[in-house]
């Protein structure tokens, strides 16, 4: 018999912590570090030690509150997600993985049921990257993937740094932001922030690793001259080498695999005059895939493109790499626990692999994890508009709460 | 035997006007209705009004100055251009215009020579249109073309608008902006900024035309989604589409005709992230060529092209027009004046069509007009790097002295 969540309490916490920072248009303005941000902590410090949780805050201000277990010697289960949101996000993107966790020990408490390991939830700081880059920057220093001094430092776009406003917003804590000790297994809930599982009418999706992904910038060196009395063939036109690049990338995800996505997001053109061609353009891209050779070779493709592109029109090109991130796959031990979880609640899951990255890629590099997707309307989430109906949420929180409980046995 | 100017005392005049507002890169920074702006008029009042010119400063800041004709009846000849800068332009662009124009007068009166027609010389406001859109925003309102009062509630980036600062620099004056009496004639001295003259070798340009253009814009609509997370099938790519189109307009000209030039030189990325498909591109495209008929049918072309890239991407798209202007075939009239006056000199000139707009483009709506080209070394203008000879300017000056004296007789 599958444990079940408190259902009322479990949506009227959600309403609680979505009022901190919400927005007119029903969505979240919450950004890392701010004063809402602030807000949401507290009342999530409040909760945790209302439930008599072992409260810790470490440096880059992670959130820990741990539940006892039965044996003292045993390394905990951690649970949770982040609070912090875009600038115009949702309500439940990480959110939901918080108040799932909290909940799962508030209905331990009141049912007094009791764990082997220790329950820990968790939320992590700035996973985000909206205001401060990069993102998931707490789980990354907790992880040892970024260095602590370093991410102090990196600032928001009116110069003031993580580690002020941390002190600030008075969480800045004392513990060290490392594992305290060897962890079991860790489990993040989180909305798909896709589409499938609302495409295929599923309840819940059973995580079972996180694409690679290369981003890089490629910048085409042209001549700016005048639109109306510079010929045609003495152009050199920055903007047509990038627009052929970009249509380029358009078709390679086609040419590498089914699962491969692929696309140019972000263009910055200058004089970006109507009266000059174009000078300087520079597009950034990126490509993922569940396999790390096909996104290796999918970069391999986009420069070659660029190459190609700017001989064409006769302009210089330069390339960098952005950021690479190799594929996880998640162990099997956690990723079966969920879906063993979802069954016993009479769920239909699905196995999906997460195009998006989470705070559980660092956390995987300390402890074996895995992750719950919840149904996210249409897709759609970084958007006020981003919706998962109380019944999605709850089958989630669900399959969280009684993955949990198996590794905490 | 034809006329010369004084040729020490222009290149000195030249370097004079080029030091008011002048960059540490040999350039010149002097936007319109600006302090140096201002200090150039006043250079050029002084010098006119030490050349016994009749001076008249009309509403929008043009000025003139008149010397007499033996005839009192008969109208005058105009010669001129302007002395307004773009924000880090050359020092020869239109200045080397109105520096010639002076430096005739200058030379008349040191030879005591008369003409039957009044000649007058002319400074126009705002050429340029870098600080206040549109360009030739002085001859426009003269030649009935704009309207004063909408001119003078244009506002700068800092919502300052034209009125105000002809009237903070002193030079909204009392005439009215708008032709005295008939003119006879006008002739414009600019340079090239195009590569034409330079590349054949040739000393001076007969300007016989300016080319009709169409400038506009289409907004593509997609659809705003994660990158990592929506498969390709499903995405809506705004950007796509649009480095659909500006690959289009590159192919274009060579279909239309061989003096047929057209690029996309702004363009405009919502959200403009790496991490979302973009949801909205807006491109600003330009079409021009001696033809009106096929300035029209490319305009046809790109309208056709971006619903074609619309329907591939799956994509809305919008266009509208930004501006359309006939194309202009100078009179023979002013135009063999400025063919003699080279022949006549010994120069190697050339007939060549104006692919930039200029305010004889409003004047020729007055009056018989036309223009004379200076060569620009490599076609370049509207950059501290334009470089035209000192041989080049004194060709060119003394082609627009001897064009102007045939048209005063």
């Amino acid at each position: 018999m599958a444990f079940e969540i408190d259902e009322q309490r479990f949506s009227n916490t959600m309403e609680e912590q979505a009022s901190i920072g919400g927005t007119d248009n029903g969505g979240l303005h919450r950004l890392a570090l701010s004063d809402a941000d602030k807000d949401v902590r507290d009342w999530f410090l409040d909760a945790m030690e209302a439930e008599g949780l072992d409260v810790r805050i470490d440096e880059m201000g992670n959130m820990f509150g741990r539940r006892s277990g039965t044996d003292p010697t045993a390394a905990p289960v951690l649970l949770g997600s982040h609070l912090d949101s875009q600038p115009y996000g949702g309500i439940y993107d990480g959110a939901l993985g918080v108040v799932a966790a909290l909940e799962l020990v508030r209905s331990l408490n009141d049912e007094e049921i009791e764990t082997t390991r220790p329950i820990e939830i968790v939320n992590w700081t700035n996973e985000e990257g909206s205001r401060f880059q990069p993102a998931m920057q707490g789980s990354g220093v907790w992880a040892g993937e970024l260095d602590l001094e370093t991410e102090y430092a990196k600032t928001d776009d009116t110069g003031t740094t993580v580690e002020e406003e941390l002190e600030r917003i008075g969480y800045k804590g004392p513990e060290p932001a490392e594992p305290p000790e060897e962890y079991d297994s860790s489990l993040e809930l989180h909305i798909e922030q896709g589409p499938k599982l609302d495409d295929t009418g599923k309840d819940v999706g059973v995580v079972s690793g996180i694409v690679g992904l290369s981003w890089g910038a490629v910048t085409f060196e042209g001549e700016a001259e005048h639109t109306g009395t510079t010929p045609m063939q003495g152009r050199q036109d920055s903007l047509v080498a990038a627009a052929d690049l970009i249509t380029a990338v358009r078709r390679l995800p086609s040419r590498l695999g089914d699962r491969t996505v692929g696309s140019v997001g972000h263009v910055d053109v200058a004089p970006n005059s109507i009266n000059i061609v174009p000078e300087t353009t520079t597009v950034t891209w990126g490509i993922r895939d569940p396999n790390d050779s096909t996104v290796e070779r999918g970069r391999e493709q986009v420069i070659a493109e660029a190459e190609a592109a700017a001989n064409r029109e006769g302009v210089e090109f330069e390339w960098e790499d952005r950021a690479r991130s190799s594929s996880i796959r998640f162990p099997d031990r956690p990723v079966q626990a969920i879906r063993d979880a979802s069954n016993s609640l009479g769920y239909d899951a699905m196995d999906v692999f997460s195009g998006a990255v989470h705070d559980a890629a660092h956390v995987a590099k300390v402890c074996d994890t895995a992750m719950v997707f919840a149904v996210s309307e249409d897709g759609k989430s970084h958007t006020e508009d981003e919706f998962t109906s109380w019944e999605d949420c709850y089958s989630a929180a669900n399959t969280l709460a009684n993955a949990g409980l198996t590794l905490a046995e």
